[in-house]
């Protein structure tokens, strides 16, 4: 069943779910370079109008503007495309005790709505954003995708895991063609949410000090949108039928500190550390991130950008587009 | 954290989904029967009345027919609980293809509304039925809790995956101490589907003639229902929280083609057997299911039923009740 295809096939029409997002607007650009053309999902709960200004020039982008739990828009936006990247989520890992409902029906049963109007329309092929987050406090590290059978600590992680789950038994049951990325954070232009947009909007309120959550030795990697948009359309045309699941993520990571030192470098700011305490930022955060990505660097993906110029680029971007900041206030 | 009880402590009222079912009527008798009160919570969609006749004859039992979907007769169905045995599900591994949205709706949302009951009503403690389906194919066997991140091979798997990831996102989250059983099929009275029940049928329309899914030669552990109604007694006293998984199963195998043989033995029949082909009885199957329990044994549980004892007693069971057949035909 492996039949990795040779190179990319342009002219394809591919559904995005999430398009409007960070993720999801960078890879519909990319799409629609390279000549696919592109059907864009969203409901721009958390997308951004802007984000899709370039795509929305290109006569190749369709935008379909209906939320992931209409099943009858979803299945109807769907119609005649050949792959789908289902990257719409609730991808708010720190919250999910607040609205524990969110992920169930934003990434679990959004997931299903996705893999029902695929097979409503005789669509087998879906790659999907899974999270780093589903292997809880791994036990291996660098972990690699089979690492030891973890425990959930977070309602996004459970809801992420389920997700890959129905991916899996769909390819299973129904000849699916599933790949899944479990990615570490992803930084870069059209961020919208993280650390970098924390430590940036509390500096701009108040230069001199910085509330650190936990003791900020929590150990993180991180990977540049470019990079993860590189992986996700070499899957596209090079992962294995029926089903694999790809880490994606830096050869290396970094201290919080370290990230707070580059961030203050770039804002010329030396503010007083204020630390929460503790090895964890919130309930459920992981104190050591670092995925093995060697299995997609297998299929012959290269990350071009150190995480040190990944936060730099991002807080530079934030500096330009302080519009975001107020859009998420 | 870890808080282990020295034993049992009745007369505390306990709430079981899936009451009316196999396992949950063994076990609501067996809570009775050691002085615990019990609140049975079932829709008899596949739960049989006459398993409960016993429970409902002692002043103990509380029977609550209602779906575990109705969120409002849930919550208040489980006031005055202090702890809950989440067994209601959909219990059809095979047929999940046939209606993907059962297993969504039956497993992961309803376990999801029993964990926002139980938040509603200040209960933290939870026992929950998952399977040994969620290894897909282990490639470790007898297979450990910690065996290596599986991919999940059926909609039954994925759904109980989803499940175990909420509760124990929901003991990381909101302090509940939850304890996840993954079973291998489980046998004994009351069995009202599985491979003794569709033998035995098969067999008393044409007593000279077997079809058999797969090649007869799939390996797999069983283990009886007194014996893991005994396990899900002893976890609900000693194991600790916040949050443990247990492997249930015995510590042997046996072939399909050596269950073929004990049912004609039972029966006196010598069936020619028309066997279907390949390694896999069906989509998702797994042709060798055998489960470490070790970690289960180490709380002091031992089974007491061997695998051909437990196929031998199911048949006789379904031999004097055959109105089973017939309330599932």
């Amino acid at each position: 069943m492996s039949q990795p295809l040779d190179g990319p096939r342009p002219g394809r029409r591919i559904f995005v779910t999430g398009a409007a997002g960070f993720i999801g607007s960078t890879l519909c650009d990319a799409l629609l370079a390279r000549g696919d053309h592109v059907v864009g999902y969203d409901n721009f709960s958390t997308g951004q109008e802007p984000f899709l200004a370039g795509a929305r020039a290109s006569p190749g982008f369709t935008l379909v503007r209906a939320d992931i739990l209409d099943e009858a828009a979803l299945a109807a936006a769907m119609a005649g495309c050949e792959a789908v990247f289902h990257l719409a989520a609730n991808a708010d890992v720190r919250f999910g005790t607040h609205h524990p409902r969110r992920d169930l029906e934003q990434n679990t049963i959004a997931t299903y709505n996705v893999l029902e109007a695929m097979r409503a329309n005789g669509i087998k092929r879906i790659l999907f954003s899974s999270t780093g987050s589903v292997y809880g406090e791994a036990k291996v590290i660098p972990t690699p995708e089979d690492a030891p059978f973890p425990v959930q600590t977070s309602l996004y992680g459970a809801s992420k895991i389920a997700g890959e789950g129905l991916i899996s038994a769909y390819a299973e049951g129904f000849g699916f063609h599933g790949t899944v990325f479990r990615f570490v954070s992803i930084l870069g232009p059209r961020y919208t949410h993280g650390h970098v947009f924390d430590f940036y909007g509390k500096l701009l309120a108040d230069p001199t000090r910085l509330p650190v959550l936990g003791n900020g030795l929590q150990r993180k990697s991180y990977l540049h949108v470019d990079d993860c948009v590189a992986a996700l359309l070499l899957a596209l045309d090079r992962a294995p039928a029926p089903f694999e699941i790809y880490n994606l993520g830096q050869d290396t990571y970094c201290q919080v500190n370290d990230s707070i030192g580059w961030i203050g470098d770039e804002l010329g700011l030396r503010p007083t550390l204020e630390y929460s305490g503790g090895e964890r930022g919130w309930i459920g955060d992981n104190p050591f991130i670092f995925l093995d990505a060697s299995k997609m660097r297998a299929l012959g993906w290269v990350p071009v950008h150190g995480i040190e110029q990944g936060v730099r680029l991002t807080l530079r971007w934030l500096r330009q587009n302080q519009w975001v900041l107020e859009s998420r206030a």
